[in-house]
């Protein structure tokens, strides 16, 4: 049997989605810039899955801004926000210590040039609140940046309450959506949001494409300079066949969230459970606000690559956590966040479904993990010392 | 007949890029970073893609940055530059100034930040020198950028005169070869380049897919921080698909450069000789030293954009300069750099010629243009005051 359970880290392109994008490799593949019939064409195309993706956010189209993908846009938010800040002497800025390293990086860069940085401490469900926020918010305080949905552990925060919060106080606030987008139901108006950044790759679309969404009337700063594309803010010729596979799969995948939640979250508890039952093991992130597709456990005495490595032999396509940390022997600060502490940490395991994932192939999840996990202990000195006392078991 | 001639604003994909995307949509579709076997089957061809454009370009796969494209390319080499040279009070910069946007804009903000920027003189047929590039460097210059071919007016410069010269002095040299890679060869170690920038939607490969070549050694800094994808120096998920279609398109390229060349040359001369019999026209760039593509032609007394809406009409798809500028309403900085005076650098037009034209469809162009700009003239009042001797004629 093979599974493949890491769609957190990506995601195989829907067949609509390669549909979408063919005809823009081979017949209307002009340059959207070009005044010509084959050009105009191409900007037609641009200006429709403008319009489609605003529609699937509940934004205006001059809102979006086509980018490479969600780090991109991560960072042009953030920079934007920060340079608005700036100039009116406001350079503190609210974030969170399980923040994809898109943001957590680019913070580390402002904290550089003398931005001052909170990140609010998570709960150990995998949570922050609008009151840590409310609290978190100074006079200086420029923008916040909260996570819709954690890519690890799948906690999904409460958005609008931090949206109507940072509102009431005039404070920008930007959401990274990258796995929630096409996954969760998104309304930028209604949910308060001013910025927001998604990547196709995350529901069924191609790499190399994201959106940055930006309130009217907020000035974008850009990470690339040149042609007048995306009103001068994002240098460079569209990459049309992206944008229009982008804005089918996130059609299809809008089209579709509560059917698949209603699929998938029967088969996530399932799947939670009969993990569960593996002794000194724990779920990490919330049991009732996480994204339907997201399990993600720690199991006390083994290391999390080699229990990837024996699950691959059996078919199984898993990550112990955000694939762009993957090449790193650091545990994840997303675990150390939630209040795990080292050695929990790297046993950790996601898995991350597929809409389509069966009743069997959760049975078959679970069968190989209680497996693996066992094998493991067997091996491990850890787990030898755990179980003569000692060392003490930290999870129950 | 139909005749897309605009290729220096983009291309076609060809077949082989296309067949070469695919499979990593549907079926190896993994995210290279990830440790299982989807994950790694995707790394091998990321591995695989990067040796083959090094190899194209003469140097290491450790040399090879992917990014969005051409313009992010010119973006990060620029301002890796400039960081380094700064580091070492080293703040002043030689270009020129006929440069694509992407450069001259991030030029502009080097600026601002207070460095020194030389633009050097562009020679009226299109050329700069080494001696004028030795003439302008000082004891703090920490980076020469220009162009392979310029995107306009086609001229192809002394690269690897002027990379001597750099070497010699110990300054970095980059060149934008957004128009040259697969059209010219590229020899990063030869003409010493140390770093160099190209677009694959500029050689039949998929848009939004570019790179940025760095000599070893030569530290990068981030536009876009997060995960530690490409060395840690771009981040954000890989775009494969479109990797390996530029990988693919790059390889077809270089394969048939001298085989396009030869068969290109004679058609773009008669087409430049077809059109310099229209009175009072002139040819932009040198004659010789110019892309086997490109012609590009100054016609007075007429305005380039209803030339491009007349030859819409009959099929010809051409542009008046460089298609990320042609919302703009400002005459060519390029035609102005080689001392075109406003008005006549106004009725400009660039046909840059696929390689399967056909000789029949060169006497459609020259027909074709000689037909509209006689039609424009005879509507136009400057012409009218050109013809009675109200003004003088500035083209022969």
């Amino acid at each position: 049997m093979n599974i493949y359970a890491d769609h957190a880290a990506t995601t195989r392109m829907s067949q609509t989605a390669i549909d979408a994008m063919l005809p823009y490799m081979s017949q209307c593949y002009g340059n959207p810039s070009s005044l010509h019939t084959v050009g105009q064409k191409a900007n037609e195309a641009l200006t429709q899955a403008r319009e489609r993706i605003a529609a699937c956010l509940g934004c205006d189209a001059r809102e979006i801004t086509f980018t490479s993908g969600g780090s991109e846009a991560d960072n042009q938010a953030i920079i934007s926000a920060a340079r608005l800040g700036e100039k009116k002497g406001k350079k503190h800025i609210i974030s969170t210590a399980f923040e994809h390293h898109a943001v957590l990086h680019t913070l580390k860069k402002l904290e550089k040039e003398g931005f001052a940085v909170t990140l609010l401490d998570v709960h150990e469900n995998g949570m922050v609140s609008a009151q840590q926020v409310e609290a978190a918010i100074r006079p200086d305080t420029c923008l916040v940046t909260v996570m819709f949905a954690n890519n690890e552990i799948g906690s999904v925060q409460p958005i609008a309450e931090i949206g109507a919060v940072c509102r009431s106080k005039g404070v920008l606030f930007h959401t990274d959506a990258v796995q929630a987008a096409g996954h969760l139901h998104i309304d930028v108006v209604s949910q308060q949001i001013d910025m927001l950044s998604l990547s196709a790759h995350k529901f069924h679309g191609p790499k190399g494409c994201g959106v940055l969404y930006a309130r009217k009337g907020i000035r974008l700063t850009n990470l690339i300079e040149g042609g007048a594309q995306e009103r001068g803010k994002r240098a460079g010729t569209e990459n049309i066949p992206g944008i229009m596979g982008m804005a089918a799969a996130l059609e299809e995948a809008c089209a579709h969230i509560d059917e698949n939640a209603a699929r998938l979250i029967p088969l996530r508890d399932k799947l939670i459970a009969g993990l569960s039952a593996i002794p000194h093991s724990a779920l990490n992130g919330d049991p009732v606000n996480r994204l339907p597709s997201n399990v993600n456990f720690c199991f006390e005495g083994i290391e999390g690559e080699s229990l990837l490595l024996l699950l691959d032999d059996k078919g199984i396509c898993a990550s112990s956590g955000s694939a762009c940390t993957s090449g790193s022997l650091d545990p994840s600060h997303v675990l150390l966040a939630i209040g795990r502490v080292h050695d929990v940490a790297h046993g950790s395991l996601r898995l991350s479904l597929g809409e389509d994932i069966t009743e069997e192939e959760i049975d078959y999840l679970i069968r190989s993990v209680t497996e693996v996990v066992a094998y493991l202990r067997r091996m491990s000195p850890v787990w030898r010392d755990l179980q003569s006392g000692k060392r003490a078991f930290i999870l129950k």
